[in-house]
């Protein structure tokens, strides 16, 4: 096979690289075959010693995966191959062990079972780096709740916030984004098994048995009923990624636009070999932002892909279930990738309070038109006061003057506000509102929320 | 405005179009300016009269739309001219009212807010339907729990199954989609209120009291803090519907298939004017299918630009959150179309039992070599008995003869099986392994649902 | 019906609105017809007076769209209704005529056929608008060929560009988008007749004649075979489209940029109610801008729908062609809408020539430093020149002084340096390159654009 | 790195693997260098003897690819570290041609010219299929033009056509597909080169000299200006290649409901472990047609995640250029793998003529409805001979007796129909319409364009 990976160390964590390897997609299928044959032991459906022979050779480092991979390109799927293998393997040590390889299930309980069980792994990372995660958000806002910043609505200033206040935002939806990862493994930790058509006939009288079986071997709970061509929990498994994916875009979105040269409020950490240009010297890029809306611009795709391979036919799908294989780890790929790029730019983020201020004063002050007009309001009709507002901030951009200077040396507004209240007025630090109030809210449920155990 | 509707009563279910009309959003709008000028009123922040002033005008049908239509497209948003269109309403009547029209709020928290209540509203409407369609999906389990059907993988004819084990698949889906749907409310029902920056800084000492008395007005929760450009909550009910629409592709998927001609075992209801043909007078179209199946193909992509448009821009988002304006609106309506045609199609669909028995025979048994292969696979090497079923199969094709009787005759499977041993191989009813068992599991499932409440 | 279309001024053109509304859409299938009734009775298929009687009616404000979309809503499709209604309007004048109403014809060929009559006049529309943009962009690079501005890579600054080389490369996407549509033109513009099936067997041996004569009727060319379940034209179409809008959308995101208060150096045009905010006075939001975004974020997805929808079943599909019906029209629509938002924002727009050179003199030059490692770099080892330049970069920053000053000031520089060398790779003028050139190149394609016809 | 390809030789042409594996990347990008040295030195950038120095080094075999990788993860893109390396093994032998490496070009420079390289093999191997596809249908169409094949509307049984025109359905849209292809490369095939920001003031005055010889070396054309942040080519690529994969997935999905058990018309060509099952000895899966839908489910949304990373922001993209790195070729692979099964296929395909005329005689005629209709409609109104007709095919199918008996029995039918109509209105072959016209139309296109050459 010629190998696609070159890139795959930046957009994706090494471990969960190494949960999604070839090797690894292989592994999950023979975990569940050796479960299978020890279920099937333990029910009588096959001997003892056969389940032990076939468990033996359940280690993926012994299969050749170009062998297996040119027989899947005819096959159709990666089990048909994988299960001759195995009992080729077995059969040489143990004919009559062979017979039993598989035994009365059907390709895609093997592969969606695996799957399960990569899957599980895979959450049991992306946990440990959102743990880490809030971490580094937590500290960061109480670090800054009171570091005045300049609010910025559709890319335009506006009235100050705190820099802990941005970042508390992020760290409530990487809260939410936790709950929803613990309501889908109720959902998806459980094993396929229905044979050809979801029957699981072959069993006869001891499928139920074995099906609960193969559950406690796998430490996966027992569905209702096959999911063979119910696709829901493995979509769902998309989306809440997706969403993940969505939240880490938006925390590397604005990095990104704080880290604009224009700009300059914080930095991604620096490195070596981190971020320079081919040409330029002075240049330190954002690639932690570059990969977290890179990841942020493919995984809505991959998860509508999901979505859209849903309507399988009948018992068995033909197209989408296909279309499932390369793009659900992927997702998991993408996203853990964007996952450990925040957690190294959070942790290591550099915050420079004095360009964030010198940024507030650059404004000339306009940005607090907003209490201004809202005081004026109580004294007059407000669009009278919007629109006398308006005026002292463009007088003030003309003039580069600040507006509590402008509003001071006008008299219309003079017989309205006094000279104190026009200075609190134009005081940033005076009009923080709820800041402090919202981030305690937040951290208070992080902290209830550490207290929980989910793993 | 040129209106573009009409295709509307064929994709959305009417009543959802009437909770997603341009009137019924500006209602959701004028519901938290009313809501939030009480909860100012009795957190003292403007006088009681003046609420009730301002409440009294918040009546959708008394607003000019064409008129907010043209202002909303020079002020990039609809809150803009909505306010000040309020705001003269009001004025007419106390012009001092006037004034504390929309205090402190910004637009967003208008916008988000009115389209939380616009979806409270939606999920009720959802939850009708899928509390009809899971009564259907149960009955009609249960009518055909040992309906003999032809399984089909890969759309190939495979073991037999019941249609009653078909439909527990469908509605064991549907089950885990109103789990979902409960999960999501908890945090999808909150509203925004965080003023132009999320500081709420305009209503100063008293931000906190408003925005616990507005959520307590509109039987909403207060978050932990303003979720102006945090859009998970926006993209996980797209997600969540984006499933739903998946589930009910995959029901319409298989009865459009079971309704083809060359197979005809089930049929959409039939009606007058439903499913006719401009030319063709025997036509029967399968139009709920299709309804189906067209939202199943467009709702993925609706999901994915909402989960695209996650990352926005700092206090509030520049083309992310106009891009979510009409989308979560059309996936409501396309999910509600398809779930509305699922009721219809499941609660009237002929089921031609003895055409399902007759495609069975029609396959002359084949579709039993899996029992009869591990019949045989008992008794010799694995392989070789798939060999030896897989030339039988061949035969029972060629000769036209059903598999039991060319096993019969032949010498060497005589020689492994005892003619009664053939017989029962050849029963598919004796070859329906746990379907019964499954299909239990889900009714009960459904039974324990059915006693929670959950709206 | 609820209308629906209160945001589509902000977000579509209305010209394009009402070249998709509903009306609209009748009256492409009636045109559809109107003029199969003359080519039939050009050939002899039908009366000549029974076309005319047809024709006469086939006029869309006449019909009752409400009572359509409700009958369209059972049938599954709007043709089924509109030529009952049609045949009863006939039929009242005419009864005998009424019998030749759509004759041979299948409902898909008057759907398609009147999509491809409003995917023309969309064309005309859209071309009328990139011609105005073409010259607007034209106009603003000759302007700003000389205009000094920062570049930016990675929203880190970089060498010096031109306003004008910017503002090019929009021009020369343009300029290939114009290509594209012309040569889909010659694709898309055809005719959809082939009756239920595609043998046009209905019309016996006549079919031809009247498939060449409708096709000259409508001013269409004549395929070489139905295309029913062909769906490339179509999807093709969304795809043209949809590069229109990336490219749209890469307009407004600079624009977006450039207008950041913290960089300010071009605005969108202002005026009366348009980017104000309902709060905050001094405000003066990208509008345009969020529109071009907010089509770039939707429109992709929609593009998505048309390509996957194309497997179409046999000879008609069920689901696919059935989302097609308003994913075309709204891609239209976005798309329109950005468009005419770009020529908006680009004829209006505010360059500050003075903030651009201040932006630039604010970096210290150090964005210059790519020339002076180059030219250190004849001198020395190259990554010793990079090491270099990067420590002087460091050092003018932390010093705030000009990269020119610690250059000059620089012992070991000075050894490889003159000063009059180090001042001319410090003035950004002279590290222009190319800018001009291409320019010309660009503007001189434009010109030989403008002498060519298409429509 | 881990490997991640085990299921590429089921989705993708193996040669299409080659040209985009990482070995293949890296060997465009060192063609870009070795064209770039070359260039310089005909231009009198640098030193003849240079260029040969850093030429000779430009083979990727040489190169450490997981070394690049780990680099690539920190410096954000892969240009970078391959620049280093590169550097490091030409100074090994000349330390001062390593000074010159990839002089003034900046890293999007080598990675766009890199793919730009790989794209024109990508596109003369899918010209090599596509000619091969074109010639196979074209077959196909010839030998079956005359056999009748029920048409299939809405998965319901409808008039007859030839299996020969469906085909030519497929062939007539392969056909626009590669006029598709030839327009595209005359945008495409351009080299990108514009140092840091698109001037190229790196090589000051000979800048265009440069660019010219560099096209001319690597036989490419040169644009108007380059196009770093102009993605509009790249993502046409995409649209144009998904296309193709949409109208692969039609042929696929056709040919699939065809093999339906059920159904049993036209099958796969067998081969040995092709399409077999794990468990289910009878089977014969679609294989070829599951690749083809899975590719059709996949590509829609790759295509859209390019059109979604158009807006790439100011001179070099954040986000969204990153994200195309691993998409494009992944729609490479994926439709390269739809294409090829689709020519095993069509190539082997197995037509059952004498099962399509039983499909056909088991609808009882009542597919002939519509020319009965029409010619009573002739003879009547038109409505009550669409009714009447009905209720003559619904006694046909209660009673299970062919439509023309029906109708030859019935006393209202016979006023208005002679015994040899009938006869003659029910015989499929006498209602084939245009069916070989249409095949002839697109016959002659076909030959037309063999005679074409465009590569």
């Amino acid at each position: 096979m010629e190998t696609r990976g070159l890139l795959d160390r930046l957009f994706a964590a090494q471990a969960m690289g190494e949960l999604f390897s070839d090797r690894a997609r292989v592994q999950g299928m023979l975990d569940f075959e050796a479960a299978l044959a020890r279920a099937e032991a333990a029910s009588n459906v096959i001997r003892e010693d056969a389940a032990i022979a076939i468990a033996a050779e359940c280690r993926a480092e012994r299969f050749d995966l170009d062998a297996l991979s040119s027989s899947a390109a005819l096959a159709g799927n990666l089990a048909i191959p994988l299960v001759k293998a195995l009992t080729d393997r077995v059969a040489e040590k143990d004919p009559e062990a062979a017979r039993f390889v598989h035994w009365g299930a059907t390709s895609q309980d093997a592969i969606d079972t695996g799957l399960v069980l990569q899957l599980r792994s895979a959450f049991e990372l992306f946990d440990v780096d959102l743990v880490r995660l809030t971490a580094a958000l937590a500290e960061l806002t109480r670090a800054h709740r009171s570091t005045v910043l300049l609010g910025r609505t559709w890319l335009q200033s506006a009235p100050p916030i705190t820099f802990g206040l941005k970042v508390a935002g992020w760290l409530s939806a990487i809260q939410r984004q936790r709950a929803r990862l613990r309501e889908l493994r109720a959902r998806l930790l459980v094993v396929q098994l229905g044979g050809a058509v979801g029957t699981l006939a072959s069993l006869q009288a001891r499928g139920l048995a074995v099906a609960t079986r193969l559950a406690e071997e796998l430490k996966l709970s027992l569905p209702d009923i096959p999911w063979h061509t119910q696709r829901d929990r493995v979509a769902e498994t998309a989306t809440v990624l997706g969403l993940l994916a969505g939240t880490l875009g938006k925390i590397g979105r604005d990095i990104s636009l704080l880290m604009q040269t224009d700009v300059a409020e914080v930095f991604e950490p620096r490195g070596p070999g981190r971020g320079g240009s081919s040409t330029m010297p002075h240049k330190h890029n954002p690639v932690g932002a570059a990969v977290m809306l890179a990841a942020a611009t493919r995984v809505p795709f991959l998860v509508g892909t999901l979505l859209a391979a849903m309507p399988q036919e009948q018992e068995r799908g033909l197209g989408g279930w296909q279309a499932e294989w390369d793009v659900l780890p992927e997702i998991c790929l993408l996203t853990s990738g964007a996952l450990q790029q925040a957690v190294h730019v959070v942790e290591g983020l550099e915050v420079d309070d004095a360009r964030m201020r010198a940024n507030f004063e650059a404004t000339l002050g306009v940005v607090l038109a907003e209490p201004v007009a809202l005081a004026l309001a109580r004294r007059m009709d407000r669009r009278v006061a919007h629109e006398l507002v308006a005026r002292m901030c463009a007088r003030a951009q003309t003039e580069g003057r600040p507006l509590s200077e402008v509003l001071l040396a006008d008299e219309h507004v003079s017989l309205h506000l006094s000279a104190a209240e026009i200075r609190r007025l134009c005081d940033p630090t005076a009009y923080l509102g709820l800041a402090e109030s919202w981030i305690d809210r937040v951290l208070a449920s992080v902290a209830g929320e550490s207290r929980e155990t989910w793993v």
